[in-house]
């Protein structure tokens, strides 16, 4: 068989602020793969069906000399993240033809992954139904992400207060779902109409929307806050640390409002962690992953696919990742993002 | 026998800056006190003779309306801190005349703890023959919250590096012996040439002036930072969060530069909360006290009073006490200040 199309988002150009499709990300037609010969090296080829787009993703568009805990993007070379794919050919004894799996992919239609990334590779039985999609989401890397860290960080008590920004984000939605099960009072805030209304329906207590009403206030009214879980940084989290009550837990699962600017946010009220004797944890979900993903997979989405849990998804065709990619940025998304690569 | 003098330092006014004698506090020398006949109420009536002089007593000093870990002084009263006194009278079966005990006392010459506070009161046999003074510093609260937090906090592990701020104070002096002790690269920032050549002498590693060294440019050569001990808050601390290792650890003692300005440090790198993984933790050495005050009494005390283990002390007179709380709230102090009522 001749070498087919291999289609692949490129990362071109380090963004200094939002990224551009076409511009820090180019979508390149012309690359092939020869799925019969390719060299394996022991691993697998994959016919790659989904990849995630979260907002991680704009810390690994830097220079790479800025030291991270994540990689920076190569010039030249397609992005990758969190993905299912399907099994074309395998050189391991471990992954057959037609499995699904997931892991870290390049974004691009084909991907080979080599002996060496085998062991970072998960089989996806489903037997629970849920789209392949939900994967790299809720049943994913966003599901891991609050299900570990609210379980290692936010020490909960029953009836204490949570307050979640990105409240209907991939994971803020998620947190929001936790705690309420946890039964605490649960605060969340989002940038539309729309949003707030979701965190309405998934149990929120509180729900705002933050471009229309003051944080202050609401965390005034609201608060003390016990646990902050942080999606945002900023104004969000000065606000919140203004309102954090005596030994309370600041979750920091990231600081969107920082990705996009060189213009650092100046916090009045840092001073808060020793006066008020706060813990404030930044986290890789990775290094918790041996804690929980096991228990993760066995106790928390089979809830998504009861539906006690929900979740919702934005699917996006590859064609048009680097407009997903830029949305997610601006918080113009209004669900999961996920990009679509093939169906099957 | 008729009631004598009993002179305090009462808390007269709520300072907006620094802490001023004669207008934050003044010395009454008018109060009295019946030792004979004075109420004890199952109590014990003390004689004090020394009181601690700390940091943290600035947040004490402020609006009670204000929320904190730590209750306000009160307008008209004396202040009170941690402190050394001899029994004079005792209603308690635990406590006998002659005993010496340390708790938390008003700054007067003899003071009335009821029956519900003796559950906080130590005695204190001292084997060791330290001077009474320490147990309010090294031996003390200060020593407690070097011993207690680093155990708690620092997850050490042998070759990684440290950064102590106000290396040469009350707690940073201990953190860097306690350090040095565990393996680690120590670096130590003061604000004098003194300051520095004592941190060299107890182990440090690196030790700076920050009023006349750039501390970016010592961490930057010196780190990446394992463990930050903060005691400073503000532009060290901001510095310190531009050089910390990915999965650092940020140990809030202090923000002493935020205790007595209205004007909030805009902090630049706390994005590396996220991108780097940190753990970042305020603290109430109270709250540890369950954890680590028996191993603190039976392990580290006895370092200090073999010599092991280094401290130093600056004694200011009673009638010198205002003076005294200003000058530590400016840095001035050069020791662990302890403020002398009596010398038995």
């Amino acid at each position: 068989m001749a070498p087919i199309r291999n289609t692949a988002l490129i990362f071109n150009e380090i963004p200094t602020g939002y990224p551009e499709p076409g511009k820090t990300t180019v979508f390149d037609e012309n690359r092939t793969i020869d799925l019969e010969n390719a060299p394996l090296n022991g691993g697998v080829l994959l016919k790659v069906l989904v990849v995630s787009n979260d907002p991680y993703l704009r810390g690994k568009m830097r220079d790479p000399k800025i030291l991270s805990y994540t990689d920076a993007f190569k010039i030249g070379a397609p992005l990758a993240n969190y993905a299912v794919g399907r099994v074309v050919r395998s050189e391991s004894d471990n992954f057959k033809v037609g499995d699904h799996v997931t892991g870290t992919f390049n974004f691009e239609e084909y991907t080979i992954l080599p002996a060496s990334a085998l062991s970072y590779l998960r089989k996806l039985d489903n037997n629970t139904n849920l789209p392949w999609s939900v994967y790299v989401g809720a049943a994913g890397m966003p599901g891991r992400t609050a299900y570990s860290a609210y379980n290692e960080f936010a020490k909960a008590k029953k009836g204490e207060t949570i307050f979640v920004s990105t409240g209907a984000g991939a994971v803020g939605a998620l947190v929001i779902q936790i705690a309420k099960r946890d039964g605490l009072k649960v605060i969340g805030s989002a940038g539309s109409d729309e949003k707030v209304a979701y965190m309405k329906e998934i149990g929120a207590d509180v729900a705002f929307n933050y471009k229309t009403t003051s944080t202050d206030e609401v965390l005034d009214k609201e608060g003390p806050l016990d646990i902050y879980w942080d999606n945002v940084g900023a104004a969000t989290l000065d606000s919140a640390l203004g309102n954090m009550n005596v030994n309370g837990r600041i979750i920091n699962c990231g600081m969107i409002a920082a990705y996009n600017t060189k213009e650092p946010y100046p916090f009045k009220n840092l001073l808060r962690v020793v006066s008020f004797s706060l813990s404030f944890n930044g986290f890789i979900v990775s290094r918790l992953d041996n804690k929980y993903a096991e228990k993760f997979y066995a106790e928390f989405v089979p809830l998504l696919a009861s539906g006690e849990i929900k979740y919702r998804e934005e699917k996006t065709p590859f064609a048009q990742a680097g407009e997903a990619i830029q949305r997610l940025q601006k918080g113009e998304n209004i669900a999961k993002s996920v990009i679509i690569v093939a169906d099957e």
